[in-house]
C-alpha cells in the first residue's frame, strides 16, 4: 500500500503542479474534490471580472459591446481548439446546457422529420431526459432509453441493440457517465448511430477539460457541454454547442434571436441569419459569464488538455489503489471502471450510508465530495489544482470516517448536494 | 426657453439627487443617456460581484448553491413586489429575454392548439419578432403583424381589429415601444386580447423600472422583461418571465430541465416539476447575473418606481421642450409621443443623418446616445442617476453637433451600436 510520502513524492515529481497557484486556495481550507461539479475559481477570472465590472460596464458601458459581441464565437473557438478537438467557426458560448440541449436536439428532430425515435441512456444526466421527454412529448417521439450497466457505461454494442428497431432519429448519449466517470466510446458510437441513420448529440460536461475529445474527428453531428465544471467558469457560466460545419446548413436552431441576425442592428422586418454557427445564437449573452468562460479555459489551456490526462490517470489511479486496500473491510467499494483508459476525472465509492458520510466529511473531516444518489460518494481530483497528497488525505479521511462511524451523527435524508 | 439655470435649479429640488451617488459615474465622463439599453454600475453590484466571485465561490465553493439555488425564484419576488405589481410565486430570474420569450409563447400556444393565430406588432422590438416567426413557422401557426403608427403606439383597438377574423392563440406586445417610447395601454389591450379568446404575452424589457406595471391588476397572462436596462444588472444579466397565478396549471414551459425538477437532487428517471412558477426554470442559472439583478433592482425599489417615473416624466418633458425649441430648425424633430402619460423613459428624435449625428456626438461632445434605424437619435435620460443638467448639455450639444454639421465627418454607413 502506498505512504502518504509516496503521495508527496508524486506531487514533487508532477510536471502540472505550479499550476495550482492559478487558483484560488486558502490555506487550511478544505480537500476540495468537487471541482467536477464546480471548479475553482483562477485567480486571472477574479481580476478579469473585476476588471470587466468596473472599467468595460462600468466606464465603458454600452460602448464595450463593440468587443464583447464577438465573445460567444471567439470563446467558443478557443475551447474548439483547445479542449474538444473542432475547428474554428463550430462552437459558440451562450444560454445553459439544458438549453442548449433542448436547441440541438430540437434542430436533430426538424431535420429528421421522417423518422420518430430518439434513443437516449436511462442512466444519462437528469437535465437531458428532462429534455428528451419534454421534446419527445410535444413532437411526438418515441423515446427509447439503453439500460446499460451504468458502471461499465454505454457500449457500441447497446446503441446498435437500441437503433435497430425503428427509424431513429437521434441518439443522445454523455460522453462520461455523471456517477461512474465510465467513458464511451465516442467515435465507435457515432458512428453506430450514423450506420442506423441517426444524428448523435454528445454531452460533454463531464469530459471538457479532462478527457480528450476530438468532434472534427470522430465525425460527431452535435455535443453541447458545461464549462463550470473542468472549465473553471464560475456559477451558471454559459455552456458551449458544437454543430460540424457540414451539418450547419441543415440543421436550425428553434429559438430565434436578435443575436442570431445577419445584420443584428439593422433590426429587420425578418429572421434573416448569420451563415454558420452563430445562427445558433439567440437572445444576450452573459457576459460576466464569457470572460470567465474565456479565463477558464485558458488555464486549462496552458496546462493541456492531454497533460492534464496523464495527471488526472494518475491520481484516480492512487485513489482506485488506496480504495481497494483501505476501504472495502468497511463495505465502500469502487464504483468506476478499473481500466484508466475506461474512466473519466473522478471515482464512485459504493457506500449505503454514501450521503452521511459525505455530511461527515464535509463537516468533520475537511473533505469535500459529493453525493449522487442512491449510495456513491462522488471524488473529483481535477488535475489542474489537485494534489496526489490531497488525495491520500481524502482517501485516509474517508477511512477514519468509516472506521469510526463518525456519519452515525448524521441525518439519513438526504438533502441538496450539488 | 428654459435655461441651464433652470435645470440646475430642478437638480437642486430634485427628491432622488442623491441616489445618483449609488453608482459608479467618473468625473468628467460622459453624459450617458443609454441606460435604457445597459444601465449603469451600482457600487453595490460591483462590491457584492466582488464578495461573490471571492469569497462564495472562491472560498465557499459547490457549498454556495445551499443559498444560491434560492436566487431565481426570490429576485422573481422581488421583481414583481417592487418593479411590475405582481404578488409572490408568479416570476422567476434565469436565461435571457429571448429564450424566456419563446418559453412563454411555446407555454401559450401549447394551450390553444385549437387556435391557429398569434397577433403580434410589425414593429415589436426584433428579437421578439424572429422569436414568433420561428415558433409560427416550426408549428404551423399564422402570424398576424399590427402595423400600427410606430410613434402613436399599439392602441386597444388596433388589437381589436387584428384579432376579430380567426381564432386568435396569442397576442404578443412590448409594453413600451424600443423606438418611440409609446405606452401601450396594457390593461385595456389585455382585456381586448382576452376577449377575443387568446392569451396575452406582454414584454416589459422597456418599462420594468422606468414605467409603473400592475401585473395582476391588469389581468395580464405572461410577461417578460429585460434587467440590463433600467433595472442596472449588468451585460447579459438573465430576464425574468411572468406566469400569472391561475394559469400556472395549463401554461407548461417546453425546455423541461433539473432546475425545475421537483426534488432536483434525488435525480429522479421522470420530468416531475414543481408545482408553482419553480417550473419555469430549466439548467443553472447565472449566479453572478443573478447577484446583479438583486442589487440592481435594490437601487431602483430604494427609489421607487412611481417616485422614478414622475422623475421621468419631468426630464423628458425637459427633454421635448428643449428639442421643440432648439432643434426644429435643425431638421431633427420629436418622434415620441407627446403626451408623457403615454410616453415612456426615453425620447427619440429623428434625423435622416442620425446615425452620423450618434456617432459624431459620442466622439466629439462626450454624449452617449444611441441609434435606432432608420433615422432616430434615442436619448435615455435613466432617473436614478441622470440629472436635469445634463439633460439640458445633451439637448445643447445636439444642437451644436447640428448647428456646426459636426457629423458630417463620420461615415454613413451605420454600424453596430447597441
Amino acid at each position: 500500500m502506498r505512504t502518504r510520502a509516496d503521495a508527496a513524492a508524486l506531487d514533487e515529481a508532477d510536471p502540472l503542479r505550479r499550476h495550482r497557484e492559478q487558483f484560488a486556495i486558502a490555506d487550511g481550507g478544505p480537500i476540495y474534490l468537487d471541482g467536477n461539479s464546480l471548479g475553482r475559481l483562477p485567480h486571472a477570472s477574479a481580476e478579469r471580472l473585476r476588471t470587466v465590472v468596473e472599467e468595460e460596464w462600468g466606464r465603458g458601458l454600452v460602448r464595450s459591446w463593440s468587443h464583447w459581441v464577438e465573445l460567444p464565437v471567439s470563446v467558443g473557438d478557443r475551447i474548439g481548439a483547445e479542449i474538444v478537438g473542432a475547428g474554428p467557426g463550430q462552437l459558440v458560448v451562450a444560454d445553459s446546457t439544458t438549453v442548449n440541449l433542448y436547441k440541438a436536439a430540437a434542430a436533430a428532430l426538424a431535420a429528421r422529420q421522417d423518422r420518430r425515435l430518439v434513443v437516449s441512456d436511462a442512466g444519462n444526466f437528469p437535465t437531458d431526459r428532462y429534455v428528451l421527454e419534454g421534446l419527445c412529448r410535444n413532437l411526438g417521439y418515441e423515446l427509447r432509453a439503453i439500460r446499460a450497466d451504468p458502471f461499465d457505461g454505454i457500449q457500441p454494442d447497446d446503441v446498435v441493440a437500441a437503433t435497430a428497431a425503428g427509424d431513429p432519429a437521434l441518439v443522445v448519449l454523455s460522453h462520461v457517465d455523471y456517477r461512474s466517470a465510465a467513458v464511451a466510446d465516442l467515435p465507435a458510437i457515432t458512428e453506430a448511430a450514423h450506420r442506423a441513420g441517426a444524428l448523435i448529440l454528445w454531452d460533454l460536461s463531464h469530459s471538457a477539460g479532462a478527457v480528450p475529445v476530438e468532434l472534427d474527428a470522430s465525425g460527431a453531428d452535435l455535443a453541447v457541454g458545461c464549462t463550470y465544471k473542468y472549465l473553471n467558469a464560475g456559477p451558471g457560466a454559459p455552456a458551449f454547442v458544437y454543430v460540424r460545419a457540414e451539418r450547419q446548413a441543415e440543421l436550425r436552431q428553434p429559438v430565434w434571436g436578435w443575436f442570431g441576425q445577419r445584420e443584428q442592428f439593422a433590426m429587420g422586418p425578418a429572421y434573416d441569419p448569420v451563415t454558420g454557427i452563430g445562427s445558433w445564437l439567440s437572445g444576450t449573452p452573459s457576459i460576466l459569464g464569457l470572460v470567465a468562460v474565456a479565463t477558464g479555459v485558458e488555464s486549462v489551456a496552458a496546462a493541456g488538455v492531454g497533460r492534464l490526462r496523464e495527471k488526472s490517470i494518475a491520481l484516480t489511479e492512487l485513489m482506485v489503489e488506496l480504495i481497494d486496500d483501505g476501504l472495502a473491510s468497511y463495505g465502500a467499494t469502487l464504483a468506476s471502471p478499473r481500466d484508466p483508459a475506461r474512466r473519466g476525472g473522478h471515482v464512485a465509492v459504493r457506500h449505503p450510508e454514501a450521503w452521511r458520510i459525505c455530511q461527515a466529511l464535509v463537516d468533520r473531516f475537511g473533505i469535500i465530495p459529493d453525493f449522487r444518489p442512491p449510495d456513491l460518494i462522488r471524488l473529483g481530483p481535477a488535475p489542474l489544482y489537485t494534489g496526489f497528497v490531497e488525495v491520500w488525505d481524502a482517501i485516509d479521511g474517508l477511512r477514519e470516517a468509516l472506521a469510526t462511524k463518525a456519519w452515525t451523527a448524521y441525518p439519513a435524508e438526504p438533502g441538496r448536494v450539488t
